[in-house]
This record gives C-alpha cells, structure tokens and sequence, in this order.
C-alpha cells in the first residue's frame, strides 16, 4: 500500500493554519455546481452564491445546503423558514460573480438580475436558471463553522431549461463545459 | 412575475408518487462530482460511488456525505465511525459504474479497483483519484429516507492528480467533461 502513504497529508489532532489552507485547495478537486440561495428578510431580498448543496431525498423531495453560519443568508433563511434554491445554467456566470462577491449591497441587490417569485413575500427564483426549487426549512443542524439547512421542496420548476448546460465550479475557477456525452448510467 | 408562475410545479402537502417522480428528474440539473464513500465492516470492504457530498468547512476540515439510511455503506460508515471519500477522475468512470451497481458482491468487491489504505484497518483509498480524504465521523443527522454523514478529515491526498479531469454527473448520465477555462472566480 505504498501509494496512499506517500502522498498522505496527515492532519494534527487540531488542525494547524497549514492543514486548513491544504484542505482549501484540495476541496476544489470536486467539481461543483453552481446556485443562488434565496431568502426574505423583512423588506429585503437576500441572495447568494452557493456551490455546496445536495438532493437528500426524493420521498420527501429534499435539499440541504450549507451555509457559513454567520452570514445573512444563514439568518434569513432560518428566520424565515424558507428559501429558494437555482441552479445556474453555462450562461450565468455574471449572476454567481455578482452575488458570490463579499459585501453584496443591502438594497437593490437584485436591480439587474432578472428574477420572479410564486408569490409576493416569495424568496427570488433566477430567470434562465436550469432549474430552481422553493423550500420550507425542515431542519438546521451545526457542523463546524457552517449551518447545514435542511429544505422540503414545496414547488420547483417543473419544465427545465433543456437547452441549457450547467455552471460548474472547479478548482477556484467557474468553468463553462462542455459535455461531451458518456455511457448513460 | 409570469415566468414562475406558468413553469411552476407546486407539491402536495403530502408529496405524490407524480411529485417524486418530477423532483427525481428535475435534481438531475445540478451537475454533480462522483466519488467513492468506503468503509470496513468486521473484514470486508463496503464501498458504493456517491454524488451527494459536500465541503462544509475549512475549520475543521469537516465534510459531508448523503447515505441511504437502509444501505449497508450506511451501517458500516455509522458502526465504524470512520470513511474515505475518494473524487474520482474523468478517466475512472468504469470505477463510478461498478461500485454504482445495485447487489454489488460482499466479497472480493475491489479485487479489479486498485486501492490504498493508510494502516491496514483504514478504509480503501481509490489509487488514481484527484484527491482523497480519511475521515472520522463527527455527526449523524437523520433526513428524510438518508443520513446525513458530517466527517473530520484525518488525511487526505497531500498531491493531488493534478492531470487529470473531474468525472461529473449531469442528468443521468456521467459525463466525460471538457472544461474550457471560465474566469477565475
């Protein structure tokens, strides 16, 4: 079992500054997809770029995504109880730099994103997404430094933007693909 | 705010089978990183190519992966309170599609997967990955029909394959992906 070994990074029992950047960039070597988290706070919309999000479950159609605890977008959606989930096609990369930028400004964050809502006091959906998902919080639970928020899905688009291909984050860099066609699986 | 209205597909309270179905075919748009989840079970390997994982933090290094909570990976990851989580590569698709198969065998499960491991009760480390991590788990939480796994890193893959393109699922199928640069985001 050599090969394991001799490239192993073996972490101290609490992690050092040096483990911590290590893990940063080999985190990068999954590829990621790429979405706007969505949520209401009082009069404001509060949005956000996210790549760390997961389907949980069909039976509930559920989805979890982490988020940094102490961010707005934390105090929002658990607030709230609820929030909005898209997933950003190839041709949104402007939309993921704008929200993905720190000190997004308080009003008028949206101005020129194109969005819509199912309802008045609606979390924002992104025009042109693949897809997008309205949740009701189900459940919150601590790990670390992050929230990990657990959404019931309540409606979603359900016609996909088909003509589309996804925005995928890799190695610090949004990358727009191309798919070239594997083996179904 | 037509658009979201006229595409949108609203759940029952209590989710359909028609509900499900839609859900399953829609969470196929979000682009997903393929890996291998490992653990040791008494004296045999359980290993099972996953897409729900994600980073959750720096700090710890902490990571998180959704298992079904019936499967055996499930109950070996649990009893033994210890995994590996190996990204795969473009070129490993042939690992993603053996250890993607339902009634995979108990033994000689990675006797044709070239494997590593830290010690020898360390779970297997799938040689030729981007990258790998060792982890200790620090958390279960139940979620619907899954758990979900949070894990310290241990180890992981201090040179990463550097050569080598991420393998990615995208609506179904896995895909042989050409990135073309986007901009450093």
């Amino acid at each position: 079992m050599p090969e394991a070994r001799s490239v192993a990074h073996v972490l101290a029992a609490h992690p050092t500054a040096a483990d911590k950047e290590a893990y940063k960039q080999l985190a990068t070597f999954a590829a990621r997809p790429v979405a706007i988290v969505a949520a209401v706070q009082g009069r404001w919309d509060v949005a956000v770029t996210v790549t760390d999000f997961v389907s949980v479950s069909y039976d509930p159609p559920t989805v979890l995504v982490s988020l940094f605890g102490l961010s707005r977008i934390a105090d929002a959606v658990v607030a709230s109880g609820r929030f909005a989930l898209s997933v950003l096609a190839h041709d949104q990369q402007a939309v993921a730099d704008r929200l993905g930028e720190p000190g997004a400004p308080l009003v008028g964050l949206l101005d020129h994103i194109p969005h819509s809502r199912l309802d008045e006091r609606a979390p924002a959906l992104i025009d042109g997404a693949l897809t997008w998902f309205d949740l009701r919080v189900a459940a919150v639970h601590e790990a670390a430094t992050h929230l990990l928020v657990v959404g019931e899905v309540t409606a979603m688009r359900g016609t996909p933007r088909a003509d589309a291909r996804p925005l995928v984050r890799w190695r610090s860099t949004y990358e727009s693909e191309r798919i070239v066609p594997g083996t179904a699986g």
